[in-house]
């Protein structure tokens, strides 16, 4: 862990540096590139022998049937089912809140202008495989799918190596409402879902995590295809907040979740308290000593920050720089804090608010920009599946409210025919009040 | 133009294709990246001698003075100051509408989840040069900039030879509440704002339109930078629907307007009705006689298309399929149709709602999504300025509430550190209780 107290200003641009791990970028996009040429050529044949090669995984058919989602529920504990459910509630009642009423204003006489947010006919969502089976995403993307009203929701997940996938995942899925599910994974995944195959639909978005070949695939898609994405990617981060009155074992537990992400995963303490700092420390280590996978989570520890300033307006303002993708503010006066935000994914006000509330459960979305990227994205939310359609209607009254300034602007920017269009409906109605 | 009469649904896909022109991208992404390696060494001096280069332009300064903005008002008419008025309070009235109320719902109990809509600190806006000085497209970004409450709005736009920029441009600018404005264009100046220079500040967003070095920067921006875009270009296109109750001389004029863009934008007819499509024929070629830049217009009407289906019922299939950047619906039934809308950009309604209406002053927004992305993409609206940041807040009773859902979760997706992240702040609650 690296300990900065008061770090003169020159320093903090530094100090807000993530350190992404360098990947072998050019050779990720060569692989992807290959995939999604062989997956435009050959289809759902291509996708089956990238999942025979990378998985070992031999299905009959990349479509997951009825009568495997229905065995999973069978598979998993009535415990997890039950979380599931509570989960997919909580993330629902926030979600459906969202929804936009119809936006109508008469600009002026004669001229309606209104907006709506209709649903993206169909998505897809990407849920990594592998050890820990990422149900809460599913819940996280699914859920508000289908409070948009997306006609399809389609969902690629890798199968193990004997054919199936995770129950838990084919539970969340169900619960969410996802329509149809593909046992497939990696570039290939993406590629069948932005391209289409024979049995995949073509899908409009693209949402969900991954590692660096569905994230670059992911990229392909935006740009071969115009397909849209989520957000852009980055290791998950989070900065804590804390004031005198914070307790350092919360704080710690929240840097150790978050160590937890993986290795390149950052926490960061801003804190005006000496005092909370060290106790946070010797808190870590305390905590760390009885956890799992120490060695990942110690290696995380090592880029992460414990920064020392001399206000909490200091803390604000280096905050608002960093755009953490989870913000947790540990202080007395929390409420107050939070409504100077202006960049973050996700805010957890106050001591009780820790981020595996919203990892989870509390209704908020968990897929959120990181990387500073939260000075300009949102998070996933109920628009993520929408798109915002707006509507004019002209009466023969909007049409000579509008007229003359239309005209002037038309022809002032060289747009004679522009022009014509408003005129000739001008004269049309001139015409039929003279007869 | 083409005609086609009933085709086959087999052939609806070819119909709904756009035929862009295939440009020299290889070329032009090798320009774009050396344009953005010498903006990224050598700042101000790299825009300047880019500038002096393509232009010719030579300036003191890259910034417009107060003193340049101020004349430019006394440089044009005041017919045309007030047109851009007008327009800019339509546009002000709609775009205000759309500001978002917080949402807040109580997911269990003590568990606030909240959701506010907050300005992007830092935008930019490209303004095109050229012959046709685009102030239109200024209001259009500008506006809604100001309305969100993003504190710097950034605006590049190419001087002329002389070094001047046009004066409406400039006159737009100050009305829209534009607060920063550089003389400078294509791909350097993409550059300089997502990268930021001495003098030019980094923006986390760029917006506008621009020729295909402009375009291929915007891509770089985001790929290297993370720079979020407005969304991905293509040219501009307009699909009118028409029954046999609507004026050819309307639907001629509206073809004609849209052809005016340029030789690579399209217009598509779809109708039920043979004698409207036949008589919308005629019209286009009696009008187009008495515009100007009739030849490129030529070129455009080559790939525009007029079609009539079996249905009103078919012709709105067609035309979601399609996902129109501007759809003008020019039937007796139009506010019913409008319903049926599930992708498109902006939709005119009814014969006396011209797209030129949207282009420049209804309140609407014209930067639109072309080439099929209205599928998944919105236009420009005051979302585009904004981010939507979530929040929680958790008290002890919410503790209670969730911590069994979430430690279950956490547990079963191997996220240890997740679930005692929880655990420490129930237990602590335990402990308080006790005392």
């Amino acid at each position: 862990m690296e300990i900065h107290i008061l770090p003169e200003r020159g320093l903090w641009p530094g100090l807000s540096r993530r350190d992404a791990v360098a990947e072998a970028h050019e050779e990720t996009a060569r692989i992807v590139a290959e995939v999604f040429d062989n997956v435009a050529t050959y289809g759902d044949k291509a996708v089956r022998e990238y999942e025979k090669k990378f998985t070992g995984a031999v299905r009959e058919s990349l479509r997951v049937a009825e009568d495997e989602i229905y065995e999973a529920a069978g598979m998993i504990t009535a415990e997890l089912k039950e979380s599931i459910e509570k989960a997919a509630a909580n993330i629902a009642a926030f979600h459906g809140a969202q929804k936009m009423h119809r936006v109508e204003v008469e600009t002026v006489p004669g001229v309606v202008c209104s907006q709506r947010q209709v649903p993206i006919d169909t998505v897809g969502l990407y849920v990594p495989g592998g050890n820990s089976p990422l149900f809460s995403t599913i819940l996280m993307l699914g859920v508000p799918a289908r409070i948009a009203g997306c006609r399809r929701v389609v969902m690629a997940t890798p199968a193990d190596a004997t054919g199936k996938v995770h129950p838990a995942i084919l539970y969340a899925a169900q619960i969410a409402g996802v329509t149809d599910i593909y046992a497939m994974g990696g570039a290939q995944a993406i590629a069948a879902m932005a391209l289409g195959t024979e049995s995949v639909p073509r899908v409009y978005k693209i949402f969900g995590p991954g590692n660096r070949f569905v994230m670059e695939a992911k990229q392909l898609a935006c740009y071969r295809r115009g397909t849209a994405l989520d957000m852009p990617a980055g290791p998950s981060e989070v900065m804590v907040i804390a004031d005198k009155t914070a307790s350092a074992e919360f704080i710690a537990a929240d840097f150790l979740s978050q160590a937890e992400h993986g290795p390149d995963s950052q926490s960061i303490l801003l804190t005006d308290s000496r005092e909370v700092l060290d106790a946070t420390v010797n808190e870590i280590e305390r905590q760390l000593s009885s956890l799992p996978r120490r060695e990942m989570m110690q290696k995380s520890l090592e880029h992460s920050r414990l920064i020392q300033l001399g206000s909490m307006a200091e803390v604000m303002e280096f905050a608002n720089a960093y755009a953490p993708e989870h913000l947790i503010i540990n202080t007395a006066d929390a409420e107050a804090l939070a409504g100077e935000v202006r960049s973050a994914g996700s805010v957890f006000i106050g001591q009780w608010s820790t981020e595996s509330a919203g990892d989870y459960a509390s209704g908020t979305n968990h897929t959120l920009p990181t990387s500073g990227y939260a000075t300009a994205y949102s998070g996933v939310n109920l628009d993520s599946f929408c798109k915002k359609i707006t509507y004019q209607r002209l009466t023969p009254e909007g049409v000579e409210s509008l007229a003359p300034t239309v005209m002037v602007m038309a022809k002032a920017e060289g747009l004679e025919a522009h022009s014509r269009a408003m005129e000739v409906r001008k004269e049309a109605l001139k015409k039929s009040a003279l007869c």
